[in-house]
């Protein structure tokens, strides 16, 4: 990442004095600038990253007031290394940028610790390895006095989209960065608000990765396709409404043989699903906040269960499920009807995991005092990022009718959408259900989409038996919002108390 | 609560110093006791309750070394008290017990901070406000030398079991105590273990309370059943396998009518759930530790999405649902059969949130090197908290067959029930997935079912998507466990690197 950030640095005619802890790691990309440098520009002389032994060599040779941009792991390292620039010298107004995926609350912290010290800033990156090196989606957020100063650098080195189609201008070429389009990079608020974008950021990604295996699953286990057919079909849906990176990646991870022993690459990859923190921060914050935000959840418990892969050979033995009914069953017995409703049944339970994602970024900045702008979010996360999708379009149109929107759900556009497609979803989690093939997060977006169509829940019932039990009170229907009652259930006559 | 176990401690025959910052509170536990005293037992003399002006009265009036119970809220009050405790004069060999929903690292902490001012112990009690006055369960934790003062006391005041039936021994008679039975109390384990155990408990009482809520709902808007209708239903569930405290009041509060206006009760509770705090910590607990829980998560969000009654109103308006077509279609027009296939699915989605729950308290026992003893935590289960239920006596069984069973569902019992079950589960998930009545509960609990039978999951994809965007290496089916490859996506030829 850090390589990649300072290439893509040095692509734009900035100077970067780079430094690691492995000296091997400095000469690596001192000496890749320098070839791409003289296979792409047939410039020899003009070199743009300078490597450095030490922090203070770096410090150095940093113009001031400096910027220095940290790319370590989230956590500890990211305090070491603010400690060894103020033993080397590091000034008050020089900045110094953390682009890890930190917690943010650690971000709120670290700008309170570090204020007499050095400026901190924080920047989160989305977009990978490939992000990094030729345009990512940057979710800067701190001092404005910092960002003011570092924004060129910033709309130089993100991601761009055409701003008339809203699609990715994807230029794969070192030394010769895109300069057309819009940036995808926006100052999101005070420091920690950049980084809990980044987070949710990383929660619908989460979702929209465990839905499209979902949807894999489905396809391979109900209509007994090849990944190479899966992959044929999730091509086909690329080009539809369910445009976006992952389902690219996802039809090219399908296609792909094992180099080993030419079966289809993805038997070949153990099915135990690796986490790095993001996703459960975000189901986390969810839960705290009291937003509800299930699909996302359970996209995280689908990693969990992944991982229990010996519980699970042994409950494959002694747990029963259905005998085999052909998916297509559901559909009439004919296949291409399935995979119609499957298309549709993914496109509503991913507009359901977005609603929840951006639900809970509105949530928190109420609770912060964040002023967010989620039109510029959705902008930003069009090309560059993991998530990035031709959707996310109608998302920032939607915000830029209503910047108060406080569901996705709400939106015309959503809400015509969802109801056109939502009998197409019932039927595809119906065939999962009766076929016995999981499909946590395509079903739970559909109860979470059947509770907010649902007027009166039977949260009626649940208050009533707090009451019973923890005379815990409850509010009537019939009188003002607030006023308390508790019934005497343990009495014998019954009788009512206002509270 | 704290009135409640005074008197419950005093009807043992322990004498009570009891202060309240409110005096009314103090004169009104001193006055119940002489009354109750003197209708139940014709002793006028004999007061077991003092009341106590401050905290210094009462500390002045218990013998050294002294046992002092706090019914405070959890948080911050309890730490006010302790340091009020410790101004007027505590003393090191001094007991002092923590009787709230403290969160458990709370607890850890407390331990430490106090050790040398008094002995800090907690002990979590369940069972709502007639548990504490004529039995709870009680979950105590920490230093075995304070536990082994008080154990007599606690075994007193605990609810308890028919050791034959398993069932509880119900008697609510002031100053004549259950004496007879298994009382409801274990040595859980050291500080923190205790409340996280009731933190877990609360978890599952959680979900419990939302798949009642959720049967109610099928039944009500499925087969347009009278909330009276649904109650009858529920007390015949009540004398099957679904036995239980929370079914038992749920037929009650149903069946009652409102005395303001002689409609359902239930129909003029406002359906807001509110909520305290340790269901969320329980579906955080599980997220940060990797356990799979999402029925008990899912329970969380239906209060959270309960609470946004306005954004429901409009999006009833907004989202459309599939036309009503009878649940009871589902089961060939027949509604006993329906109701029968919804008794199972109940059954088996709870048996489900139980396997969660346990599942998390072994996770997080063996984090923190906890020997938790879940036959005796199921057995103190059984009488006096809120998830007492019949049910418990065989997961006491299945793990006396077996304490290091990871999975409730591995235990042969429950495996054969949901096997033989989980067909009716099916249908009655489709019928509520086709009849767009939420069921985020059950139909969660299915996916985690059909999770766990599948020994191969798409999470292999998920770890193609994670090596192609972000080179983060996944391992292989015929290759050892923990050794990582990654494919190079992003070159013309994909090799394969091993690292």
């Amino acid at each position: 990442m850090g390589k990649n950030l300072a290439l893509n640095i040095a692509d734009n005619h900035y100077r970067v004095a780079a430094f690691d802890l492995d000296a091997d790691k400095v000469q690596g990309v001192v000496r890749q600038e320098e070839l791409e440098r003289i296979k792409y520009l047939n410039n020899v002389v003009d070199a743009r990253i300078d490597g450095c032994n030490n922090i203070s060599e770096m410090l150095s040779k940093l113009e001031k007031p400096r910027v220095v941009l940290l790319s370590v792991p989230a956590g500890a390292p990211v305090d070491g290394v603010c400690q060894s620039l103020i033993e080397a010298g590091i000034e008050a107004d020089d900045i110094v940028i953390d682009t890890g995926n930190s917690l943010w609350t650690d971000t709120v912290e670290r700008e309170k610790r570090y204020a007499s010290d050095f400026l901190f800033f924080s920047c989160a990156v989305s977009g990978g390895e490939v992000g990094a090196r030729f345009g990512p989606s940057l979710m800067p957020s701190g001092s404005l006095t910092a960002w003011n100063r570092i924004e060129p650098i910033w709309q130089a080195i993100a991601a761009k989209v055409d701003a008339k189609t809203g699609l990715p201008i994807e230029r794969f070429e070192p030394a010769n960065p895109v300069k057309e389009g819009e940036p995808c990079t926006t100052y999101i608020g005070p420091a920690g608000s950049g980084h809990y974008v980044k987070m949710v950021h990383n929660g619908i990604e989460y979702a929209d990765m465990q839905l499209i295996c979902e949807a894999y699953q489905l396809l391979r286990d109900g209509l007994g396709y090849t990944p190479a057919q899966v992959g044929e079909v999730f091509e086909r849906w690329n080009a539809g409404s369910l445009n976006s990176y992952l389902m690219e990646i996802s039809a090219d991870v399908l296609q792909q043989a094992d180099p080993l022993t030419g079966a289809p690459l993805v038997d070949m990859i153990l099915d135990k699903a690796g986490q790095k923190g993001t996703g459960l921060w975000t189901a986390v914050s969810s839960l705290q906040i009291g937003c509800p935000a299930p699909t996302i959840a359970e996209a995280v418990y689908a990693r969990a269960v992944s991982t229990q892969k010996v519980q699970r050979q042994q409950l494959s033995q002694q747990l029963s499920g259905p005998s085999h009914t052909p998916v297509a069953k559901f559909a009439d017995g004919d296949e291409q009807v399935f995979i119609a409703q499957l298309e549709n049944a993914l496109y509503c339970a991913k507009v359901c995991s977005y609603a929840q994602g951006f639900q809970l970024m509105a949530m928190q900045a109420k609770e912060q005092g964040w002023k967010l702008d989620f039109a510029e979010i959705a902008k930003i996360w069009r090309a560059g990022c993991i998530i990035r999708a031709t959707f996310l379009q109608s998302i920032t149109q939607a915000y830029q009718q209503n910047a108060e929107l406080e569901n996705l759900l709400m939106a015309e556009t959503f809400a015509k959408a969802l109801s056109e497609k939502q009998n197409d979803w019932r039927f595809a989690v119906s065939a999962a259900v009766m076929n016995g093939i999981p499909a946590p997060c395509i079903s739970s977006a559909l109860a979470y989409y059947d509770s907010y169509r649902c007027e009166r829940l039977p949260a009626s019932l649940l208050q009533g038996q707090r009451d019973f039990f923890g005379a815990h009170t409850f509010e009537r229907t019939d009188k003002p919002a607030g006023d308390k009652y508790h019934l005497n259930w343990s009495s014998e006559d019954r009788t009512l108390d206002k509270l």
